[in-house]
């Protein structure tokens, strides 16, 4: 267990299970003990073979991460008497012919069926459409289905991967949109990256759909396919590492600051990263009235006479750092009473944190890696969040996105506004009461099932009522 | 019943639900005496309310068409205390909200399973296929997911309609995929009837789906974007109003020679209507050796010195007519065993059938309505065959495209060829054995279960180890 990083929790994420033959019945005990020592999670032993002359056994293990599930092949090679035979990774098996199917929501079992939901009884439901578009909202799946759209460029954090790759995500993500809030996604992978191309393929396929969620397209691209596609589409389009992210943070940060006692108002956050995140936290938190923010990047604080920046980046520079400080992070951190890093690993150091006001606030939201370490962060800061499922304050888009488009598919809204958004982030924070406020309990879990439908319901009223 | 079409079946295709205020309970046998006289067949009758002053009661009743329906409900009003409410329409009831949705298909219960579908644990699963994208045909949906794709252009028989009003057509295929093929297909209407775009968002969406089934394009523009996304794709593409028709119907052709006890080789055969349909059928006809074919369009029998065509029509014509022979329908029936219509209604008379060979074959496929009663054809043809349910011998794609991309799928195909249509047009005619064989059972029903398996298997052997 030596010279992994600071976060070294083996996890089902990275779940291996390796089939071993033994020469000996009494190995098991051994094998087991040594995997146990090498940091692994024993979770489940299956005897596969039992013979004479030995036996095989499979032995699922929880690992922290590739390297570690090698280190644990190699300790079994490394007994006498064991031999490993294969090391399969549960998470890929079950990957295996992908994860997402479709459904009937009729019977088809006889030919009335058939004759009603396909020719000639259909039809009469094409004619009725064909007389009134508008009608496809009632009469198609257009009533509750959402394209999960992305070009491959940002997928997770790896980078550009192309569309195939980023496919298993959308996937995983179509398959949420079911499970929290019975919205059928479909995964669209666009094999371009050209901008032109994105936003003229969503709009072509825009018929079938009530909402597009846009996904894993890298900054700057992103901010312009969006803009582009909310002026031409008469239905809502989110992209959700901007807007999900932003709703989120937003409604972790109005709870961590129930916490220590503050009001956004008169508040100083700084965000630190200016990409699809960092952006769209801006916008929101600017639109809720934060007291000050100071947006950072890796040229240092942003600074709206700087000569090269795109559109987005220029719009949250002349809205933010007020007072026109410049430097680099240590400036902007200085006597700040929130940070929210949306950029990547190990930026933020103790000495930052001992720097702000009392009773920080920081999120460090790097994936999979924060800014810092939160173990680090929780000796000095009042309130700690990162993106992380192993920590507690998972700030995690799985809370907002299913219910968000559930109300807009609801709703019948053909576009998103900062009203929905805000009062998306307001609900999402209420879930949690007075009572379980605390340090360590600042947004619910994904498996709370108030979730979705509360946002839902906020968007719903929003779409209705305005702000 | 009088001023009605020669084909007057009510069918729950056309089932529509009379909520009806009575008087009096005694008015219920006068009711359902009158709708019965009127035509129309009940098949339920649920009271919605009983008082002292009288009831409410729903009728639902099979119907032939909206003009039926309305006469329907003009006999209730006729009734003295009777008085209609309201008419639904079952059908339009059955695609309230559509008829398709998605379904994940593995538990999403645990925070363990959330961690292995999506994030952190999908990573992996990208890494895996960033690294051979190859592996996407494994590890995800393009495994088992087939794209519905029209522009709306020719839908059904209903001509140009657009994307949205064909959406309930590509759903309730979309549904017998799932259903008679366990084929994960999605609809994809596209806003747009310009073949560069449509050939080039198809080309943009690809990376999800495992095959591409065309659907109501119109000719002859679905021939070039079958032919150019052909080129470009490496999934199978296939125009099933094209290529499933001609597959049909060429099983269906097999019997029917059975039958009569003729040999494909040796007949004459006509095929009314040089559409996508007329084309394929010719293409797939002359593929397997047939004796003579007498393509006929509007302008007469197909004539290769002809100046205007489009480049499939060319191709078809010629390589049929060989005798050269000129003139309208009558000069082509003449002597001829076999007449395929796939054109439109009453272009085929009792005069042109009884100038043919002895035992006539007639496929007068025009939906809905046949280019002849087949109450008339069966008066001189030895097998009559329709689109049509309430008919024997009916030709119907649904017999052919789930089975045929589930061995697309199952093959992994890159191509469609000639070799996988008449293998399952064979194995599709294999089905009905020598002892079911009769002049009104030439092809099976769809709900036989071993019709997809059957061609699917036609296909993956074919697709293996080619012709």
């Amino acid at each position: 267990m030596k010279g992994r990083t600071h976060l070294t929790t083996p996890s089902a994420s990275f779940s291996v299970t390796l089939r071993i033959d033994l020469d000996d019945p009494k190995l098991v005990g051994t094998l087991s003990s040594r995997l146990v020592e090498e940091g692994g999670v024993i979770t489940a032993m299956d005897m596969v073979e039992s013979r004479v002359d030995g036996l095989v056994v499979d032995i699922t293990c929880n690992a922290i991460d590739e390297g570690h599930a090698t280190q644990l092949a190699e300790t079994v090679s490394k007994i006498e008497g064991a031999r490993m035979r294969v090391m399969s990774d549960r998470t890929l098996l079950l990957h295996l012919g992908g994860i997402l199917g479709t459904a009937a929501k009729i019977p088809l079992k006889t030919r009335d069926d058939l004759s009603m939901a396909y020719t000639p009884g259909v039809a009469r439901v094409c004619r009725a459409i064909a007389a009134d578009r508008g009608a496809a909202r009632n009469l198609t799946i257009k009533h509750n289905s959402v394209a999960v759209v992305t070009d491959g460029s940002a997928v997770l954090g790896l980078g550009n991967l192309g569309p195939e790759a980023a496919l298993p995500v959308m996937e995983g993500k179509a398959a949420l949109f079911k499970r929290f809030a019975d919205v059928d996604a479909w995964p669209i992978c666009l094999d371009t990256q050209d901008v032109d191309e994105i936003v003229r393929t969503v709009e072509i396929i825009a018929p079938v759909f009530g909402g597009i969620n846009l996904e894993d397209i890298s900054a700057p691209r992103c901010f312009e396919v969006e803009r582009r596609l909310r002026s031409s589409l008469a239905i809502p389009v989110f992209h959700d590492d901007q807007h999900g992210t932003a709703i989120v943070v937003l409604a972790a940060l109005l709870n961590a600051l129930r916490v220590v006692n503050k009001a956004l108002g008169e508040v100083r956050v700084v965000v630190l990263g200016v990409g699809a995140a960092g952006v769209a936290i801006s916008e929101l938190l600017l639109a809720e009235g934060v007291g000050e923010l100071i947006a950072v990047d890796r040229e240092g604080i942003l600074d709206p006479k700087a000569a090269v920046m795109d559109e987005n980046r220029r719009l949250v520079a002349e809205r933010s750092n007020r007072r026109g400080i410049t430097g680099d992070l240590s400036v902007a951190m200085a006597g700040a009473d929130v940070v929210i890093g949306v950029s990547g690993p190990n930026l933020i150091t103790e000495e930052h944190l001992r720097s702000m006001a009392p009773s920080p606030i920081v999120f460090a939201l790097a994936n999979p890696d924060p800014e810092i370490d939160p173990a680090v962060a929780r000796k000095v800061a009042a309130v700690v969040a990162t993106g992380r499922s192993d920590e507690p304050n998972q700030i995690n888009n799985v809370l907002v996105f299913p219910g968000f488009f559930r109300g807009l598919l609801d709703s019948r809204a053909r576009e998103v506004t900062p009203a929905m958004e805000i009062a998306a982030a307001k609900a999402l924070a209420g879930i949690v009461s007075e009572g379980e406020l605390s340090s360590a309990y600042i947004v619910p879990t994904v498996f709370n099932p108030v979730v979705a439908p509360a946002i839902a319901q906020a968007v719903v009223q929003a779409a209705r009522y305005g702000g």
